[in-house]
């Protein structure tokens, strides 16, 4: 890689040839290629981007000018441009982030990585520019399916307010938000694209400029300084132009000298402006060029040969959750799904091959998800909106005063719940059991096992007065976690063997193995344990504060924020039913995470068997003073890792 | 009004004469006016929508067609056409609501009024048509205010794309939300409703209609069967054709045959269609015809002769942040000051005026309010963005992915928080200090009295690592109250008097006054009882725990959801300490409160001195049977009050 090893920082691409641009651009995807096989990581959506990145930090003068971009995964080349080269640690502990990370460089800004924030970033920083008086640069970059989300449109309708206010829009169009965007803006998208105009200047537009003799400026600006017939010959303006924003494009994303031509002009344009660039996900990988299912948006380790995973997967919670909906889908009629740009990634491809009228893709959309649920629930269906934890947070209104407040029979599917680890703070589902135990009457699983699974996931569609809520990890399903007996609607895993058993472990979801290698190690020291799973967290049953006045203190252990989850509702159960019981709730600390595996992330917030045993033997022992080290201990180490 | 009260459902509608209808309009004019300024209401935008609610509902067949409103304010003139007209009772407990409620007619659907979500609702009904294979039609309402909410655009997206499902939008444009809507798309409406054929069509279309001899179908559908060239003679098409929509208009909202017409055609499209009706707020009213500050929105009680309030307003809690955040404003130039479309109500208008460059109005918009705040903040400003507390919601994963996460000096400042009362279930304020407990490094202040406002909101702006919150009450700001002594950050309210004080009343906000009282009633009883202001909720101050052990038991008390709010970080914060006491957490019940006075609402829910007073007797006199029992009445009187 004679020339990528030679660029430190973005000022080390303006003495490069245009020969020497197509070279870099061919040496970054030969390095996105092997690096990303190796470790994982999102390698379609960066190989998209090469010329458009590179264009970027020729035109613009970051940091000092901001260069932002939307949903962070597209930010490899990004990197590799701004002084960062060693992707040998990839998305892993101490490596490199899969995303923007502040703490990595100056040239990041962004670090969340949920979808269309940009704009509003983007407005945020040329109003502070405006104000201060400075004439930086802003310019962000959101792909086409982005676009798709509220937060955008909300944005646009901002940006284009103000006239005045330079922003440079540029919009990453290639058809796709992991599967292709959908949508009348997706449908107008295409007009821009495929216009006779856009044809012709793709196909015949290279060659007139090197033909046409141009004094002083551009072709292209030429083309544009010309009347308005020129302009539409070149593309139709369309509804940017109807809100206000200058129109740019469509742009060959992939022709370098087209791009700084585009983003030169936009720069100097001195308002709001849309530069749209058409680029190719995966370009220059054959594998992931013909890749229809998408299977190399985000990917484990391949061989990069032939693109295949190095390992097979196994059986993870999605598919059992995507069987068990085609089979509920045909025992009834009225179920319907719901994704938000995600079919393939929530486990919905099945049910929509089978029932291809019953499934919506909404767009990067979890607004109108749940929205659109509560009216199809109204008008007579059940519909089922999968989606990754993380994500519901964009849809907490719509499930409290749409679907909610007006008793809708919505199931929320949540994958990916939990410490997800790798993808950073903004991908981990340690939300959703705090937030959703706000809703009135929703009602929230946690199954702790495939059947589990399969199992109350029937149970939630069969209700339809109120939301219900499944909430299931990441990636592989574990052994079968079988109940020992059943006290009110909760599984017993394990009974204490004593009359007067000491500790009542609650064991959420799918750490039921924990608890009980936990409730083992207490054993060891004479502290007996039952463990309970209560299977639907919320409402708390009935059965637990009678059950737990049996045992002399409550243990509460959930893979979500301590805040307000769980443990804390049990916690008030307990207090309203007069069990003044001393619990302790485990779960996730209430700060965000640095990314790691789910593994090492467990270990680093305490949540392990030996862990938990540890501290639940200091208090049952009635050792006050050594429940407090332990404790000190224990934040100790949380201060340590949060440095 | 002889024929208002003949109007018992809609369908005695269809056989009033051209002129018997514009004497209906007339009549239900001098209705609103004479009933609204009685009681309080809505009162300008349902003197906007008087012909276009008649032609509605002579065009549709409610409620097998579904007829919706956005943002149900709108709705008081559909309730006078479908059997409601005893409006005496307007807003007040047992009274008709301020907004639709399925509880009191098989009319209404979306009881929701939180802005945006008209669009979502009538996509999902319109979807389950289709699985069902129904021909029943859905007609949405929306504001050009609620346009620029992203829940509309997502919404608009998806119905766009289904080209064959049929849905009617009409757009009820009066060029305003609360104030003036702004950004592009008002300029574009702009556009639309002011070019030459608009114009044109408006002064000579009605007396063309009479004149040109068509046979068998309306003139305006001749006019669009012709050429293009015609098309945009009535008017531009615009950004709704281009994302895919049928666009219909401008269409005069208060010409009664206009609106029959256009209604008629777009129900005959079978596919999506934009009706677009130009309605005049406050329409037939002069006051609020004439109504630039928009008074007239929604009001008190007022005479009906000259438009001015029953009563003279005392100072407001959004009275004190408005004038305190001028003050801060000439001291910091980097203050600047955010709404959703609501600058006078949330108390903005004076900081507009002294700092016109420094207030952004983003429209309904609280998505973009936080994430370009975001921005603003990593721009180097200090923004300040006030909000109805329940409207906060929208914006939850933007504060926590965006704000609180990048670390950005951002004050969120919730106007409206707790029990609101009189506008029902969806503008009660009672979720937020429970929703941003979630959110990791946040701070939330509760003030408890206008002194108290004023100096936490300069505690808050003086933060720039992290997002603040202050939230207060809606209405009348309380006496002083003043503090006895000081305890790490929190105020002492009151001394227990005693060297071994029974109860610590942990009192939050605008609630202080009615703790002081709980503690002279619990002090009647012989319970010695210490109050204390935390000041700031979260995080919970570190001197609380070690006070908290001088004490028997703890009691909290909240103006917010039980669920995961103070009461429960207080709890967790001992139990973390710990500090096992036993702990009560008061506050509101996790279920929709209806509509009635604040007081009302409290005294439902047991949010009273006496209340709880008596609740905390049999706990603290070791009573569990008799603490059972008032538990046990207590839930009884909610179980009674919500059926």
């Amino acid at each position: 890689m004679p020339l990528l090893t030679r660029i430190t920082g973005p000022r080390d691409l303006d003495r490069l040839s245009p020969e020497q641009l197509d070279e870099l651009a061919g040496e970054i995807r030969t390095f996105l290629v092997e690096a990303v096989s190796k470790t994982g990581g999102h390698l379609g959506p960066n190989l998209g981007v090469v010329e458009l990145t590179i264009a970027l930090h020729r035109v613009f003068e970051s940091p000092r000018d901001r260069v932002l971009f939307d949903t962070g995964h597209q930010a490899y080349v990004h990197k590799l441009l701004t002084g960062r080269q060693d992707f040998s640690q990839l998305r892993t502990k101490g490596g490199l982030s899969g995303y923007p990370s502040r703490a990595e460089s100056e040239h990041d800004v962004i670090e969340n990585s949920h979808a269309s924030t940009v704009l509003g970033w983007a407005d945020g920083l040329a109003k502070a520019n405006q104000v201060l008086g400075k004439d930086d640069h802003v310019v962000a970059v959101i792909g086409d399916g982005a676009l798709t989300g509220g937060m955008a449109w909300e944005a646009l309708n901002n940006i284009a307010a103000a006239k005045d206010r330079p922003l440079v829009i540029v919009v990453n169009d290639n058809e796709r938000s992991y599967a292709p965007t959908i949508g009348g803006l997706a449908n107008h998208l295409a007009t821009l694209r495929t216009t006779d105009g856009y044809e012709r200047f793709l196909t015949r537009g290279r060659e007139m400029l090197e033909r046409t003799p141009v004094v002083g400026r551009p072709l292209y600006e030429t083309l544009h300084g010309a009347k308005k017939g020129l302009k539409d010959f070149i593309a139709p303006q369309g509804m940017f132009e109807d809100l206000g924003l200058k129109y740019v494009g469509p742009i060959d994303g992939h022709d370098m000298e087209a791009l700084e031509s585009a983003l030169t002009r936009a720069k100097r344009f001195g308002g709001p402006v849309i530069v749209h660039c058409i680029t190719q996900k995966g370009r220059g990988y054959e594998h992931a060029e013909h890749d229809e299912a998408d299977r190399f948006h985000g990917i484990g380790p391949i061989h990069p040969d032939t693109g295949l995973p190095v390992k097979t997967a196994a059986a993870s919670w999605t598919s059992v959750f995507g069987d068990e909906m085609v089979r509920i889908g045909r025992e009834r009629e009225d179920l319907v799904a719901i994704t938000a740009a995600m079919l393939q990634p929530v486990g919905l491809k099945k049910f929509a091959e089978a029932f291809p009228e019953r499934v919506y893709d909404v767009g990067i959309a979890e607004q109108h998800a749940a929205v659109s649920a509560a009216g199809l629930a109204t008008g007579g269906l059940h519909p089922v909106f999968a989606v990754y934890a993380t994500f519901l947070n964009r849809a907490f209104d719509q499930v409290l005063m749409d679907v909610a407040l007006h008793k809708c029979g919505v199931t929320f599917v949540l994958d990916r719940a939990g410490v997800t680890g790798d993808d950073g703070a903004s991908h981990n589902g340690m939300w959703d059991m705090s937030l959703l135990q706000i809703v009135p009457s929703l009602r929230i699983s946690a199954p702790r096992d495939a059947e589990q699974l399969r199992a109350q996931l029937r149970e939630a569609v069969a209700v339809d007065d109120a939301p219900t809520v499944v909430r299931y990890s990441k990636g592989v399903v574990g052994p079968a976690v079988p109940a020992v007996g059943r006290v009110g609607g909760m599984d017993v895993l394990r009974e204490a063997g004593t009359e007067h058993p000491d500790v009542l472990l609650v064991s959420v979801g799918a750490l039921a193995p924990m608890c009980l290698e936990t409730a083992k190690l207490l054993d060891k020291q004479g502290i007996s344990t039952t463990v309970v799973d209560p299977r639907w967290v919320k409402p708390v049953d009935e059965a637990l504060a009678p059950l737990a006045e049996k045992h002399r203190i409550v243990v509460t252990v959930e893979d979500n924020s301590r805040v307000g989850g769980v443990g804390s509702a049990i916690a008030q159960a307990l207090r309203d039913a007069g069990v003044d019981l001393p619990l302790r709730d485990f779960g996730i600390p209430p700060r965000f995470l640095d990314h790691a595996s789910r593994k090492e992330v467990l270990a680093e917030i305490g949540l392990t068997a030996p862990d938990i045993a540890r501290q639940v033997t200091g208090l049952v022992a009635g050792l006050q003073g050594a429940y407090e080290t332990e404790r000190a201990t224990a934040d100790e180490r949380v201060e340590r890792t949060r440095d």
